[in-house]
C-alpha cells in the first residue's frame, strides 16, 4: 500500500512565542530553527516580519534550511489593493518561498471584529492569496476560528476557504483559534468539506490546547483526511499553548492507524533525537522540563507502583505502549536498585571510572545523589560534579588545593563622568602544597564592561593555583544558568556553570546555596577540580 | 430530554500517588479528600490498604464523605479462595462502602506475567467480585490492560468483563493501563461492547496520558455510552499522568455534546472553585502550577497577541471559548511587545492612570517597551515597572529618592568553629529631600542563615528612606527568579522579583544586567519605587 505524505508545520517561533513569559531572541530563534530542521519538520514558520524587532532581525538573517521557512502575516485589509497593503508588503519582503496569512472565515467575526461585509472579506482573501501566487511563494491561508464559524454560517466557513483555493493557495489551515472543538467535531467537519468537494491534500489542522484535546483534535482531522498538521515543541503557544508535535509526532511514527497509512518527514534518527530537542528548547527558557511530558517527560517511562516494575522487569511491552529508546527517552525503575547499579556502573564507565559489580560504594553513591537532589542538586546535565562526586565515594578523589576564603564585592557609583557604573572585586585564598596564595581579580573585560561578581570570582579562582596552573589556563566560562529550586523545604538558588577548553570541550558542574554566590562559586571550583584531574592526574 | 446521570471517580489518592515525587502523607490525604467531595465527585479512591502506612492511616481514620470512598485492590490470587486470601482481606477489613479491585483481561498478561490459566484468571474475577458483594459493598471490577487484551484476543477480553457483571460488580472499567489507545478506538471499542450485549451503564473509564490523549480518550468512551469517568486532579499518576478530571469536569459541564445530554455531581458554584482546588493540590505538593493548564491555569485566558488583545476588549466571546468565571479563573492581557494601543490605554487604566485615546505617549510607551524586551526585559509579568516605565513616559513620574552608589560583599571563610560560613553585607546611599543616607545590612535571617548579597541589599534598602518609610515598612521580598538571556549581542541576567505587602497584595519588577547583582538592585528599586507611589503619591 503506498502511505499518504502528511506535512508537519511548525509554529514554534510565531504562534509559541505567544507563551506568556516567553520572548525568544534572534539567536534563540536560529537555534530553534536548526534544530526543527534536524528534526525533520516540513515547514518552519518563523514569524511576522514587520511585527516587532526580533523577527524582523530573524528574518533578515534567514537561515538556509532543508524545510520550508514560512513568514507569518494577515490577509490585506479592506479599502487598499494587496498590492498597497504596508502590512502585507513587510511580510512579502522578508523574501521567504512561502507565506501564510490569517483571515476571517468566521462570520461573526466579520462583521464584530473587522466590521466589513462578507464580499469584502471573500475578496481581502482572494486578492491577498493571489498576490503571493503572482509573486512565485507559496500560498497558505490560515481560516482563523473556522470550527466555530462552520457552526455560525457552514455556507461562508466553507466559501472563505474555497476562494484561497480557488486564488491558488497550496494549503487551507483550519484554525480552531480559541481551542474550544472538540475532536469528534473537528473530525465531523473536516469529512463534510472533503464531502463538499475541498482537497483533503490541501487542508491543514490548527489546534489549541484550551480543553487538552489539541493532540486528538488535530489526529481527528487527519483521520479525516487533513494532510497537514501545525503545532509547537513541547506546546507552547497562546493561553494553554498549540497542539503539541513533541507529543504528535512520535505517536504519527509509531501508532496505528498513522504509521501504516501515512508518511512524515521525521525519520527514525531523528525521532531519537526527540527527547533532546525537547529539552533544549527548555534550556533556552530557562524552564524545568515537564516531567509528565508525553514520551519526552523524564517520568514518561518511571514505573512506580510495584507491581509493574517487577513486570517490566521479565517484558517491557507489560507496561510501556512504545520503547522509550525509540524517542531517545530511557526506562526509570526507582524500585529496582538492580537495574540502578548497572546504569551506574555504565555511566562512571564512560568518565574512566571502571567499578566491579557490586561493589558497596555503588550504593553510596546512589544514596548521596538522591540526597543531593533532594536538597536542590541535579545531575542530569552536570555530568562533571557527579563524577567528583562518585570519585570521593570510591576513594578516587586526589587532594588538590584548598580555598581557604573568598570575598567579593560589587559598588555601584558615579565615574568621573557623572555616569553610573558598577565594578565587582573578589579576593580567593586557596592553600597549595603547602603554601597560601592570594589572588585579586576584577569583573571588567576588554571592551571596559562589568561582566559581575561570578567573573570576577572566576577569575580571582583561576589566576594562581602553583603547579596547577598550565591545567586551568585554557579553560573558560562559556555559560551561567540559574534557578529557584527547593532545597528540603527552604528556596535555594541552583546554579549550573558550562566551561570549555582551547579544543572547544565542555563540561558542566553545579552548585546549590541560599547564596546565589556561594552556588556560584560552588559550581566554579568543581569546574575547576574536574579539569586539573582530567589533566593531571593519571587514571 | 432527561439527561443520563455520568458518574466521576477520583483516583488522586491512589493512581494519582504513583506520580514521581509525589509522596502523600495522611493528613494531604484528608485535605485532598475534603477538597473532592467540596467539588462533587462521586467515588473517592483512598488509597490500597495494606499496602503502605499512609494508606492504611488514611482509612483508619475514614473521613465522612457525601462521595462514596472506595478502597483499592487486587483480585484474589489463583489457589486460594476469595475468603483466604490475606491481600484482598486487608482491604476488605478498611470497611468502605464501596472496593475496586484489578484483575488481568489481556491474555498476554495471564500467562506472562501471572502465568496461570485462562479459565483460573476469570475464576479469580467471578469469585472475587462474588465474594464483596456478599459482604455488602458496592463491588467495581478495574479491568487492566483492557484495550491492548482486546486487540490480543476480543472475546476472552470481554469474558473477563461479563465475569465481572454476572457476579455483580455494579461497575466495569475499563482501563487503558499503559496509555497507548488512541481516543477513536477506545470510541469504537466501547460501542463494540455494548452492541455485544455490556451495559453501558455499568461500564467506566479509565485513560493514561501517554500520548497525551487521555482527555479525550475518556470523552470518547463517554460518547460511545460509557457512564463512569475515573481521573486525578490536575493529571497526577503513573508515568504521564491520568485522565486530569480538572479539565474534564469544566468540558463535561459547559461544552456540547455533554453539557446538554449528561448530569454529572458538580454543581455550578462548585465549579466555580475549580481553579482553586488545582491550586491547593499544588501547594500540598509544593509544585509550581502550571500555566498553561486548560482552564484553569495562570495562562488559560491570558491573551497576548495584539489581534487577539484588542477584540477580547470589544466582546470576549471572540477569543475565548468559555467565561472564565465559570471554572474560578480570570482573564489576563499581558503587556509585551505584541500589544497595541488599545490594550495599552486599559492596562494603564487598571493602574489608575487615565490617558486619552490618541496621546502621544502611547506611541512612546509601546516604544520604549519595544526596545527593553529587545534589551532583554520582559514585561508580561512584571507589571509595576511597567507601570513605572509608563509614568515616566507620561511625565507622571514623582521625584522620590536618588540612590548615589551601593556596595555589597559577600565574604566566605572560617568561623570559629572551623566551619565554612558565608556572609553578605550591604551599604547604600541614598538622597532623599536633600538629605543623604547612608544604611547597611547583613545577610542573616533570624534563624543564623545566609540568605545572600540580594537579601542584604533589599534590606539596606529599605531602612531608612525617610519620609518615605512608612510605605515600605511592611512590604518584603518573597519570590526571585533569575535567568540568563540576550540582550542584544551580549548574555545578560535578568531577574524578576515579587513582593508582598501587609495585606497580602503581591506586584513584580524586572532588572536586567550583565552584572548579577545589579540587575536584582534594579528590580528591588522598581519595587520599592511602585509601593511609595501606590501608597503615597495622590492619583
Amino acid at each position: 500500500m503506498t502511505k499518504d505524505r502528511l506535512y508537519l508545520y511548525d509554529t514554534t517561533l510565531r504562534d509559541g512565542q505567544q507563551t506568556q513569559g516567553v520572548q525568544f531572541s534572534t539567536s534563540d530563534k536560529q537555534q530553534i530553527a536548526a534544530a526543527l530542521d534536524r528534526l525533520g519538520v516540513d515547514y518552519i514558520e518563523g514569524g511576522w516580519p514587520g511585527a516587532n524587532p526580533t523577527d524582523s532581525a530573524f528574518f533578515e538573517a534567514a537561515p538556509s534550511t532543508r524545510a520550508t521557512l514560512t513568514a507569518f502575516g494577515m490577509t490585506k485589509r479592506a479599502g487598499r489593493s494587496a498590492e498597497n497593503d504596508d502590512v502585507l508588503a513587510a511580510v512579502l519582503n522578508a523574501g521567504t518561498p512561502a507565506v501564510c496569512l490569517v483571515g476571517k472565515s468566521n462570520l461573526f467575526h466579520v462583521t464584530e471584529a473587522l466590521g466589513i461585509t462578507a464580499e469584502e472579506n471573500l475578496e481581502n482573501i482572494r486578492a491577498s492569496i493571489a498576490h503571493l501566487v503572482a509573486q512565485g511563494r507559496e500560498a497558505l491561508f490560515d481560516a482563523e476560528h473556522f470550527f466555530d464559524g462552520y457552526l455560525v454560517d457552514p455556507g461562508y466557513a466553507r466559501a472563505c476557504l474555497e476562494a484561497a483555493q480557488e486564488a491558488g493557495a497550496r494549503w487551507m489551515v483550519l484554525c480552531d483559534t480559541n481551542g474550544g472543538t472538540m475532536p469528534g467535531q473537528i473530525g465531523r467537519i473536516v469529512s463534510d468539506l472533503i464531502a463538499a468537494g475541498l482537497d483533503g491534500a490541501r487542508l491543514g489542522i490548527h489546534t489549541h490546547n484550551d480543553t487538552e484535546q489539541a493532540v486528538a483534535g488535530s489526529l481527528a482531522a487527519v483521520e479525516a483526511g487533513a494532510r497537514q498538521v501545525q503545532g509547537t515543541l513541547n506546546g507552547l503557544g497562546e493561553r494553554c499553548g498549540n497542539a503539541n508535535l513533541t507529543a504528535l509526532i512520535p505517536t504519527l511514527k509509531l501508532k496505528a492507524p498513522y504509521a501504516d497509512t501515512l508518511d512524515i518527514g521525521v525519520s527514525d534518527d531523528a525521532l531519537e533525537g526527540l527527547t533532546r530537542v525537547s529539552r533544549m528548547l527548555d534550556d533556552i527558557l530557562n524552564r524545568v522540563p515537564m516531567k509528565q511530558s508525553a514520551y519526552v517527560g523524564s517520568s514518561a517511562f518511571a514505573h512506580k507502583a510495584g507491581l509493574h516494575a517487577s513486570a517490566i522487569l521479565k517484558n517491557p511491552a507489560t507496561y510501556e505502549h512504545v520503547d522509550p529508546a525509540r524517542v531517545g527517552n530511557s526506562r526509570i525503575i526507582p524500585m529496582s536498585n538492580q537495574a540502578g547499579q548497572s546504569n551506574l556502573r555504565k555511566r562512571l564507565a564512560e568518565a574512566g571510572l571502571e567499578v566491579e559489580a557490586g561493589d558497596p560504594a555503588l550504593a553510596r553513591i546512589l544514596d548521596r545523589v538522591k540526597d543531593r537532589e533532594a536538597e536542590g542538586y541535579s545531575y542530569d546535565t552536570a555530568q562533571a560534579s557527579f563524577e567528583l562526586l562518585a570519585r570521593d565515594e570510591l576513594g578516587r578523589m586526589p587532594d588538590l588545593f584548598e580555598v581557604k576564603r573568598y570575598r567579593v564585592s560589587v559598588e555601584r557609583r558615579k565615574n568621573k563622568y557623572d555616569r553610573m557604573v558598577s565594578l565587582s572585586e573578589a579576593v580567593v585564598v586557596v592553600k597549595v602544597d603547602g603554601e597560601k596564595k592570594l589572588s585579586v581579580s576584577e569583573s571588567m573585560d576588554e571592551t571596559g564592561s562589568d561582566r559581575g561578581p561570578v567573573n570576577a570570582l572566576s577569575k580571582a579562582l583561576a589566576k594562581d593555583l602553583g603547579r596547577y596552573q598550565d591545567a586551568i589556563d585554557d579553560m573558560r566560562l562559556v555559560d551561567f544558568k540559574v534557578r529557584i529550586t527547593q532545597g528540603g523545604t527552604e528556596a535555594v538558588t541552583r546554579v549550573i556553570i558550562d566551561s570549555e577548553d582551547g579544543q572547544g570541550k565542555r563540561w558542566s558542574t553545579v552548585g546549590v546555596s541560599p547564596n546565589i554566590v556561594d552556588a556560584s562559586f560552588e559550581a566554579l571550583l568543581d569546574a575547576v577540580r574536574w579539569k586539573i584531574i582530567r589533566d593531571e592526574v593519571p587514571s
